[in-house]
């Protein structure tokens, strides 16, 4: 090299450049171009951070940590790190960047780290709380393109937490509650009782919650029911419905709310009649809400023209 | 806002920029302005990253599911994210920012996933093998300061793998080899007995391991001992010796290599006189290497004058 470094800070810029430049060196021979694309920016990125920042061993040390403690408390029930993502924004902004293009589609937000595997199916009407405690709550709407085409047998996963802030699977034992999945009929609509959402703290017991409260945030999460919904030829979508009037909208932990998700939850006064809609025609004791959701999937993109293609990347057995 | 946005490219581009204000504005009321800053890079970073690869939620969740693995194999005998950090650089770009700037120190390289704290003491001229299988070898030399004062006391851990590359808490049991820290005498010099250190695979049975396989790179690292050394009043310095002829240096698995640590381990025949340096007079009856490897510490930082300051972090308990 002809360079002839005049100062030490030059010298100083030089040897750090030269650690980034092999490591961007090093994927050269990735078999998948994709893989490497992203390995690469990883690195460019995450190293401008310890570059911008001056990251201190000490720091690094405690970073090692955090992630290691981190992982000792991720399993089957609690996943840490899908945490961790949520109050970086880096879910969200996941999102974002893979909304649908079409305004009119019902908006995404995340996807968060209680969904499991298993839930029951439950009928038109049915009761997807499952003994969780909680006001009653009628959720029904329709399913429908962008077109506006009714979309029959589409298939909707709602899961929630009950009244004390907690899903089932953070509760001892293996009972399932709050959690189910139905399908519409063959005008596209659905509707199902669950418990009126109310706010929560995330689980704010470990490293993400040492980062919240390092961060002076709140844990509250806005009270939210979480839906995923999926029919043939249509991008799944994954969001949540809010309680119109919950004060922790500006504040959520995870940065989930959208407007066009809030909605109202009607009260119902004791011995209301049951919902129209019910098929099951369910008569409630006490007071209960109810909630419309009309939700409108955009049509999946055609793979030949730039849709997202499956890549192997790291994580997963192929 | 009086914004206008004229195209859906705009329109989605402030979208995401409105995630990344969220989470940065999030840090308004951490009370440690340090936190804040190094939270703020990384939020930024991290977020660039997301939107220049445009990254696909199924990569995402593959993402997660890779740091799940990774937290599922560390324990205390085996530390993923610390190779992780290896691996891509990021170790050795914190050496680097970190780094004294005074060029006559010896230089550091990565600390590694393999010290353990209560490694046995070892009298000057004593084994740190333990029983550890390999070709003997004699390392010997000086500590210094960077102004060529001869440093008393100097503590010096040592590590190494044995001659199958395995260090001991990567054998089965509680064995302890290849391990111990003596102190330098009273002109600063240092020498024990261990072994010629061999080229060796990092572990990579587990996540770290399918990202190298699928990099395209090897999991080999140059053949090396660890180093620690401390004394007061010095920059503690992490690094390794490497033995010149390896061919494995151009392609250290973690970057780990640098010109100056690389020393010759040169062989000596069997019936040769024990090292004259040795205090031990210990008798080999095969063949052995000696190394020399004279180490010089540069002064630590006066606090005064920009000196790195302790930060409260996330990851330990204050």
């Amino acid at each position: 090299m002809s360079r002839t470094p005049t100062d030490p800070a030059s010298e100083q810029a030089a040897r750090e450049q030269h650690v980034t430049d092999q490591v961007l060196a090093s994927f050269a021979e990735a078999p998948d171009p994709r893989f490497a694309e992203v390995m690469r920016s990883l690195v460019r990125h995450a190293h401008a951070f310890v570059r911008d920042v001056r990251l201190s061993e000490q720091e690094w040390e405690r970073a090692v940590a955090f992630l290691r403690r981190t992982g000792d408390l991720t399993d089957d029930r609690r996943h840490e790190f899908i945490l961790l993502s949520d109050v970086l924004g880096l879910s969200m902004l996941t999102v974002a960047v893979n909304q649908p293009p079409d305004p009119t589609a019902t908006e995404a937000t995340v996807f968060g780290p209680f969904f499991v595997e298993g839930a029951p199916e439950v009928a038109l009407g049915g009761d997807i709380a499952g003994g969780a405690a909680g006001q009653p709550c009628w959720v029904s709407g329709t399913v429908t393109g962008t077109d506006g085409t009714p979309l029959a047998g589409a298939r909707i996963d709602v899961w929630e937490a009950d009244d004390e802030g907690m899903y089932d699977v953070q509760h001892p034992g293996d009972q399932v509650q709050g959690r189910g999945f139905l399908h519409t009929d063959d005008r596209g609509r659905y509707g199902f009782w669950g418990v009126t959402p109310t706010p929560y703290p995330i689980p704010h017991d470990g490293p993400v919650g040492d980062l919240l409260t390092a961060a002076g945030r709140g844990p509250m999460r806005a009270a939210h029911l979480h839906f995923m919904v999926t029919a043939p030829g249509h991008h799944r979508l994954v969001t949540h419905i809010f309680v119109r009037g919950d004060d922790h909208q500006d504040s959520d932990a995870v940065f989930g709310v959208k407007d066009s998700l809030v909605v109202d939850f009607d009260e119902q006064p004791v011995g209301s009649p049951p919902p129209d809609d019910d098929p099951g025609g369910r008569s409630v004791e006490g007071t209960w809400t109810r909630a419309r959701f009309d939700i409108v999937l955009s049509p999946e993109a055609d793979p030949g023209a730039g849709g997202v293609t499956e890549h192997t990347t790291v994580g997963e057995q192929p």
